[in-house]
């Protein structure tokens, strides 16, 4: 019997079709192979051919030279743009403004045949001590509400060029989806006097049937309304609703927790191509005893998304507790 | 300088990053070419091979026979069954409910290298004649709220049979999409005492820049706010919620208008994968004074969902203005 499940969070529905339930093997795949490019311009000896750098870790070299190990520059095509002012403008019952933002390119590590999973901790961590040194930079601007940090990892996910990199979006408004989330979690709240994300962690730990991976800071699960196959979520333990406010010891922690479970998706998935979203509160607002920072891992396993983005209607082949057996069991 | 556009029905902001516009040159194609199969359950002469006919339009022949040319099955593997019932149950935090539905295929036309784009219009037509006849009969089972038809062409927009047909879902709840567009347009009728998709179609046509075509009763456009590149909407003229009560007139006009939008589609982006998705009131609910339905046809013109669908942020690279001009000097 298929089974309608709501998200405690946002309440949207989602269809988990238990009936025909896909185990990894029925997808068809997509694995990400990285296969060396004549010139890639995130390669160090190339730092002049990208947009100047905002923000480097290196250990030797000036500005703009090889010795780094993790570099942020301007996207050279960017969506938004720093000039510009947040007057709205109507256009009839339309409603408009300029594309003030900006939009920032972190490269993760030097070496171009490195991802995520496979490259040291220390670099894993630095991504998160990167996203939190350019929002301390970004909120000074106090037309940027949100800093969006998103990875597309393979083609088939997004990516344009293969050496390994995340995207910053500095955006003058909520994205939707973490504005609905902040909405449904401020309602939970009202009633409840508690954080929804707390109360996950919590009947998560209890039930013990999504869990993929826990380690001293984080839970990482497979939420009970997963909209795609193996969807993943990974939750702080503490209450914060800013991921900038990470503790030191959390950011050290979060690394290896990433790690395993990019490589037990490796293994379970065969290397798939997957987006990486960091939800967290709006850069300029005070912390929230209702929202909860979070980072969604979406691995790329069906190609179906126009009618579910066309609807909202989410149809998931795989219920999240065999996606959370999986994945647990997995070598990582 | 890029541009943020808000639509005025959900809300929801896009970027019109129209520093890197796309024309249909630009991106990648996926052409939707159907090759034929060595068995197809779709065609004449296999109708035992598929569930039983609900319902079919045909001038000879007995039930389950050739001689038709419209055709309406259950799903072989439906994403919902009839069987169950809609008492929410709790899980914890979590609710769930049986999954209650229905799951239906509408077989277009007998011939396996037909498609909506080049069929008689008098089928095309018989698609909303069939859809109309399924509300009428699902809605007496008042459990079911909502009838979504939905069609996937090609491959790249999810369809796994390559011969021509429509899906129907009757769900128990309201998707989430239609659901944000009744909350919206409720608002703008509270404040302004009109239908917004009336004013839409009212600005529309006095700017005329994204008006693709045009017909007595129905006006084609590149929406203000499109998500994505060519995305298009059908609006009725007239003023109606709910789409199973269109007009014998409306429904005889809509044929011409979306064939001929198709094939423009078709010369402009060399046959792409689309997914068209019929927008309307849940089939259980009064007319609306503030809701419109339509028709949104969304090609499949990049691989990024992923992110959009993560995000909700979504980032159009072909303005709309420039979509609805290439749409409207096409051939079709």
């Amino acid at each position: 019997m298929p089974e309608l499940r709501k998200d405690p969070i946002t309440g949207r529905w989602v269809i988990i079709a238990t009936d025909r339930a896909k185990r990894p093997s029925d997808f068809t795949r997509q694995s990400v192979v990285i296969k060396g490019v004549r010139f890639c311009p995130f390669c160090p000896g190339n730092e002049l051919r990208t947009p100047p750098e905002i923000l480097a870790y290196r250990t030797r070299g000036a500005a703009n030279e090889p010795g780094w190990s993790l570099r942020v520059i301007s996207n050279k095509f960017p969506i938004l743009r720093v000039e510009g002012n947040l007057t709205r403008k109507a256009e009839g019952l339309y409603d408009k403004m300029d594309g003030v933002g900006a939009h920032e390119v972190i490269i993760e590590s030097p070496e171009h045949f490195q991802t995520l999973a496979d490259m040291p901790e220390k670099r894993v961590e630095d991504l998160f001590w990167a996203y939190r040194d350019r929002v301390l930079d970004l909120r000074r601007d106090t037309r940027l509400r949100y800093l969006l940090l998103c990875k597309n990892h393979g083609e088939a996910a997004g990516a344009v060029l293969e050496h390994t990199h995340s995207q910053l979006i500095a955006l003058p408004v909520v994205p939707k989806r973490v504005q609905e989330e902040i909405d449904g979690a401020r309602k939970y709240f009202d009633y409840k006097e508690r954080c929804v994300y707390c109360d996950i962690v919590a009947q998560e730990a209890e039930s013990a049937v999504r869990i993929i991976h826990e380690s001293e800071h984080f839970m990482v699960i497979a939420p009970y309304a997963s909209r795609s196959p193996f969807e993943t979520w990974i939750i702080p333990k503490v209450h914060n609703s800013h991921a900038e406010n990470m503790s030191h010891a959390e950011i050290h922690d979060l690394a290896p927790v990433l790690g395993t479970l990019l490589r037990r998706m490796n293994s379970t998935l065969e290397n798939p191509p997957y987006n990486m979203i960091l939800h967290s509160a709006p850069m300029q607002d005070q912390p929230m005893p209702h929202y909860h920072w979070h980072l969604e891992i979406i691995p790329r396993m069906t190609n179906v998304a126009g009618f579910e983005w066309g609807t909202g209607l989410h149809i998931n082949p795989t219920p999240p507790e065999e996606a959370a057996k999986f994945l647990r069991e997995a070598p990582g």
